[in-house]
């Protein structure tokens, strides 16, 4: 056993250490097609190079989630094969877009550390950062998981909590080089709702589910090479039920949320995000969304939206936490992310 | 709500409507894999780019039937969201392969309406047609399905039927350009019967069968990008089922029919097409063709054939309706087409 | 039912015959796609088009296996239809790296005939090769099953036992031509252990398991275009069970082994293999693995080993046969393979 990898425990980690995480991964259009095959993914931009060559890209882009999934992924082995629980995400920036060709590698460094007051675990605070086999980043995230300790008796760590942003602005976001809403044909997008038409404070209900089974969700996560054994193997937990990565359901929301917002087409910016309940196959997941901000940007005809996605079991839509500040059972997911969207 | 796509009713259709389909989907390699990981299909020319260029094409094209779906998926969200019931298909052809890295796109123009009797719904007839990035047509093909109307008492239109051809005529088909069977590789193809071995009444038990399984119709039908909810969500349903896209049926009969028709190698023509009941996950789908005509063809080499494609979960073959003309319980799929085979 | 494949019975095979298969493939980066999504791979080389050219190999190749599988289920309809039982394979190499747009066939000679005792069937022995479009030869292997005659009454041929080798030696292994460990990435590979730190006689538990799934095997077996029935109609068997196909859990076990074994990147040499016990949807896989020999290649930095990779649907690692030598009932695989490493 001396040769698998035991993943590392919260004593193994230091405020500054970088980790290079292992296995490099060119993805494909066959990662493209597979994305559209596990997903009810509709956005024009990431489903027809014509349309993403009107908005001034070279091609279409393998969708900002996949990227994400991809860079995560890598993470796994390193940083949360330990893990007790995924607890939160800032910072998160897609600085270049993914095209099929491109091989992707990612890093993280630690930002952070507290143990618990149990002594039996603490939060491990990372920033990772995905990039091309052109050195460019092509996203980077802050998260921070629980994470056990091996040796009870290893000695706490100094406290060192990272200052993460609870937003970021408008400045912090990049758009992607060359990007022009100005020809966005609204017809071919199939939405024909613009960023004015859109109100901080609205509200969405996507009406769509996907009710979600075993096989796609490990499909999913293994195409990711996501290697935590819950995700795959029925025997691990007590209910012999897998769990569902967190991340299939990030893509199963997003993907539903077309309805209603189709022209919310490229993913810049991920303010936070909190998996608020286990989900597991057979739930059928729905989604709605709140509007949070807007805000202009450098871009022709581009605007950003910031938007709260929120990914339910059925739930009753635009409910999120009950009268205890606790997320409602039925809630999966509370997303916080900017999006550009034609103006 | 108010963002999200209701669907048209009956009354929001005219006759001479022109409806552009949105999202447009550059198709890859990786679709071409996805539907040989989703169906058997194993025809020479949908397998191997050099079989393709033996046949005088530059590689092998998509399957026909894929072009099908991603064609039709675009008009679900446009014509059949409030759909009852998909009543019929007419004049369908194949004009031009569709290859990887084309973007397809569709439009419907409304050819006819029909108000029911009862005054709650009506029959829509769409002729749909599917382009590439250059503007050609790659199909086009009739559909009408029965639409519920929103406003009862909106006022019934004008009944229009059109008159569409039962069976397309042997000049209506197109041989795509360059085809060519003179030297077709009968070993390679997998099957020796060509184009004289069939005898126009003889039937053919395609003996082999898949059992459905809800992850792969799922995949299949957001492949297309149908965003039927039926479909996807079993809490739609009364019975907790997720009906089965007629169009994975479609694909999975035409596959299984390879052990018997290993060589009606392209689709070019669809007369006629029945989802004579409805299929669930778990049921064991079979097929059986029969030969229902023979033509010659300009192209060197190639004749086409007319077949009937019946597929059954688990019904005996050759058995079609009872004595009240209706289809045996055990029907799911009666497809009339042409296709293309080496003489 | 003249028209569909009735496969070959023991009574139609002669020793020296050549059967060339059907349906050639071209694979694809969408086959390399779905192969990641099927199983956890994750050994760097077959990843990323990067870290293969940091080897010498002009971009990454398709899965070894992945190449086998094709290989393998072109011999299908032809080889095994009627086989009772798959027996053992032998003297499998790997000759050429298969690359994304290659189109593969594959022909097998018949070396070997031995009707059983009972006269009711016999073991037909053949070699197949698979040979990509510029006619090299990508693999080859021998293999032997048991068929059924159609005919009891059919004379017996003269019995043949070719003589196989029990393993292949180090001088059998083809090296990809330039491949080169010397400048090897051992932390983007994702293991620290080289060939070096390998002792004959180790064994090494993969720890992590797989719980299988329907849908996921049908897909891999319909991808490799493998037609047999029992992986498919749920309604064959009495037991109302599929058959998983035995290379779905040699993919899934290799895939498994990277946990301990992740330098041992390809694939060159198939010495023999056993399906131990049938495998089933529901069954977790879990593997283990047997350091059998070590040897030296004349490409710089690359050596071998010769690994028995052992798949369990749960069992106990390093358990393999009972006292009674047959193996144990949770055993689902003893594969003896060599691969290649860095130095």
């Amino acid at each position: 056993m001396a040769k698998t990898n035991p993943g590392r425990f919260f004593e193994d980690y230091r405020v500054g250490q970088v980790i290079d995480h292992a296995v490099p991964r060119t993805v494909t259009s066959g990662e493209r097609a597979l994305y559209h095959a596990l997903y009810p993914a509709r956005h024009a931009l990431y489903s027809s190079d014509e349309f993403a060559r009107a908005c001034g890209l070279p091609e279409s882009p393998i969708d900002d989630l996949a990227a994400f999934h991809v860079v995560f992924g890598k993470t796994v082995p390193d940083i949360s094969l330990n893990a007790v629980a995924n607890l939160g995400y800032a910072e998160g920036r897609w600085l270049t877009p993914v095209y099929a060709g491109d091989t992707l590698r990612s890093s993280s460094e630690v930002i952070g550390l507290k143990q618990n007051s149990n002594g039996k675990s603490g939060v491990v605070y990372v920033r990772t950062t995905g990039s091309n086999q052109r050195g460019e980043t092509v996203m980077e995230y802050c998260r921070w998981v629980m994470v056990r300790k091996n040796d009870p008796d290893a000695p706490a760590p100094e406290t060192v909590i990272p200052d993460l942003k609870k937003v970021l602005t408008p400045e912090d976001l990049a758009v992607p080089q060359g990007l022009n809403f100005d020809n966005y044909d609204f017809t071919l997008a199939g939405e024909p709702h613009r960023w004015g038409d859109y109100q901080v404070g609205e509200t969405i209900d996507h009406v769509d589910g996907v009710t979600i089974e075993e096989a796609e969700h490990m499909m999913a996560t293994r195409l990711w090479q996501n290697t935590s054994k819950v995700h795959f193997d029925a025997t691990i937990r007590p209910d012999g039920q897998r769990l569902i990565y967190g991340g299939h359901v990030i893509s199963m929301a997003r993907a539903l949320s077309f309805n209603g917002l189709g022209n919310a087409q490229m993913i810049v910016g991920l303010n936070a995000g909190a998996h608020a309940n286990p989900c597991f196959s057979g739930d059928t997941v729905k989604a709605w969304t709140e509007v949070l901000d807007k805000a202009d940007t450098p871009a022709p005809g581009v605007g950003a939206v910031r938007l709260r996605l929120v990914a339910t079991k059925g739930g009753a839509p635009f409910e999120l936490k009950g009268e205890d500040g606790k997320y409602l059972p039925n809630v999966l997911l509370d997303l916080d992310y900017w999006a550009l969207m034609p103006q």
